[in-house]
């Protein structure tokens, strides 16, 4: 049976949610990280994913400077540095040089994987369209790469970004 | 170490993805369900969520047609009514009429609800773009409900469309 409650109440039923870590460079060619639970694939073919960026991180510079970005599936061992990414800001903080997180660069685009993912696919803006507090960006997929070990994803399993695989 | 893959494999690293039940009423009034996992929250003020539904599917024209549409997140004891509407269209069938699910009217919209859903959550159609072989619908959330019974959310866990709770 359904009770009528709050958004704030029924949201917290959203749980495991996907983490992802989306990269851009910037104008200055700094790769900044950012790490992201709302996403979502969106084509088929052509292969396309879909990210919402808050309409005041310093990613939303990023991604509309360089039209590319990374997006990593980190695994349940980089829950570290998945919090760190998505509480510090690329304004005023080199992320990757202030957190150990082995990078490489991607093959396609002007970005980086990160290494210790659990995959990786490289992404061409190919639009942008605001949802209230939000801008989603929507890339095209233009090359994938995965670890070479089986690794579990990374999911946030409970409010207070409780960080873990999924089972 | 990364190794790069055809996205057809590197997808496969996606699970668990989130499942949810979509449904719009279409020009007749019947009420059209369609189960989905390409699906993200995109605003937290005010509280948006998106879908991406295929273009050729018959939810379109319901969306369309209503401006309007339910979001559930059913439970895991729902996964035979998830791959039943996953897999007819609207267009030939009432899916309701055909498959045991109960729903309940929903408060605000002109839409169901699903009784036995984790939660529900009605949406206002505040915008759509295309991307690919999809459309992104982009709804304002304007009711939301919970089970009053505690319920875990529907998964799917792997492929072929292998559905359970995530934990």
């Amino acid at each position: 049976m359904q009770k009528q409650v709050e958004y704030s109440d029924a949201i917290k039923t959203k749980y495991p949610e996907q983490v992802v870590i989306a990269i851009a460079k910037d104008k200055n060619g700094k790769a900044n990280p950012i790490t992201l639970g709302w996403t979502m694939i969106v084509s088929g073919s052509p292969p396309m994913m879909a990210i919402a960026v808050a309409k005041t991180h310093y990613s939303i510079e990023a991604v509309t400077h360089s039209k590319c970005f990374t997006i990593a599936f980190p695994s349940s061992e980089m829950a570290e540095a998945a919090l760190f990414f998505g509480s510090k800001s690329g304004r005023d903080t080199d992320k990757f040089a202030e957190f150990d997180c082995e990078t490489v660069p991607a093959k396609t685009i002007d970005s980086v994987l990160l290494a210790d993912a659990v995959a990786n696919f490289e992404c061409t803006l190919e639009s942008q369209t605001p949802a209230g507090d939000h801008i989603i960006f929507i890339g095209k997929i233009v090359s994938s790469h995965i670890n070479t070990e089986s690794k579990k994803r990374l999911y946030t399993v409970g409010p207070g970004h409780k960080l873990d695989s999924a089972s």
